[in-house]
């Protein structure tokens, strides 16, 4: 079985970049599939960022909803970098999808996978609970999907600072 | 001595289920402590979710405050989990309890067990700094809280992802 | 070389007092460089207790902006405790000073020192997302300089609940 990798980490902690490491140091030609919607200024400054640092030599494919879908048509191209599950999460919530059962079908997609997958997503939850209900139930789903993918992952590393540290 | 055992990580990063397997692993009949006052909707669901994760043959003691009395009192019946030290604490902070002198005399109590106990207690402090006053109070007094427990523990677990790192 | 070793966690993780008994152990008579600045009551109080828990021994330079000034001018002189670099950079951003060379240059005066450099920062992006644009900025930017310290320094250390997990 191809390895299906989960690398987590703060805002900025360096984990696209670790992610990116990984995914190039695997054979084929690498897939980028970005799940950011250019929705604001913000956003698309964030985006042009990453695909500066990401350099040359990536298939870029954009997919803000259908995850499962974009992992199964790049299936046998080469090793894909999911960047990443909490914009996923996030555009699925806040367009008001169900989320859950498109979850589980990530899990079930990554299990049947004949390339590599490397997936980035954030930890969101240890800052002090939010007043926000809608920030909890996103708070709450990002954490019960990291798990779900840790699960099924092959690997999975916690970076901080830039540098990885091996949880599984 | 018995174990004591600190498990600690975010919100929903899997914690309790995992303090509750290493509960469940230690011999004897376990009991749970239950720190949560079912006191609006959201906390009630959040409690029924983790009374059906946990699965039969847990005794429940219910005990928002008073939790050296609790391990006290069950002591000797197998091993205690505490769910969870992050309640406790604000439990007695927004009651308006003096917590620093219970909290000391919980490191009293959990070093005279004479059964295993696991504790649950959360990160708060790896988010901006809160805006509000008492969020920061508590977040301080979390962070305080949790490097005392862990210093009488046997042994400390970070949780991420659903996956336990070793700490002590 | 002199060892550079980054001392990182949450608020209240327990990284000072780590930090502190880290360059304590290292040859020298230490010298505490603080970028505090004690502008009003709350950070006055944390001061205060910082200095108490320290004891004495220790010589301070307080410092809030110059702080690649402040370590060339100490160096040579014994093992130097930077605590911290989260106000530092909040000084320099919330006082509208250009942050990003100065974070350049002080990597490369950490490059040069003649005597050890142990410097605390704090993970502030794992929590949710701030509402507040200033906010994300500032965890963008103490993201960004967490790992440009954790590449010039020879060790990392990340402390949960007063324990550390070393990261490089």
């Amino acid at each position: 079985m191809p390895p299906v990798i989960l690398v987590t980490g703060g805002a900025r902690s360096g984990k696209s970049s670790h992610a990116e490491a990984r995914t190039r140091a695997l054979p084929g030609a690498p897939v980028y599939i970005a799940t950011a919607r250019p929705s604001d200024d913000e956003m698309r400054a964030r985006i042009a960022r990453h695909i500066a640092d990401r350099g040359a030599g990536w298939d870029t494919v954009e997919e803000p909803f259908d995850l499962v879908g974009a992992l199964d048509r790049t299936d046998g191209r080469g090793p894909r970098l999911v960047d990443c599950l909490t914009l996923w999460l996030s555009n699925l919530m806040f367009d008001g999808r169900d989320w859950e059962p498109q979850a589980a079908a990530l899990t079930g997609a990554l299990a049947r996978q004949a390339s590599p997958v490397v997936l980035v997503s954030n930890e969101v939850g240890m800052g002090i609970v939010p007043d926000n209900a809608l920030a909890r139930d996103f708070r709450d789903a990002q954490g019960w999907l990291n798990q779900r993918v840790a699960q099924v992952a092959d690997e999975v590393e916690f970076v901080v600072s830039g540098l990885p540290l091996r949880v599984k």
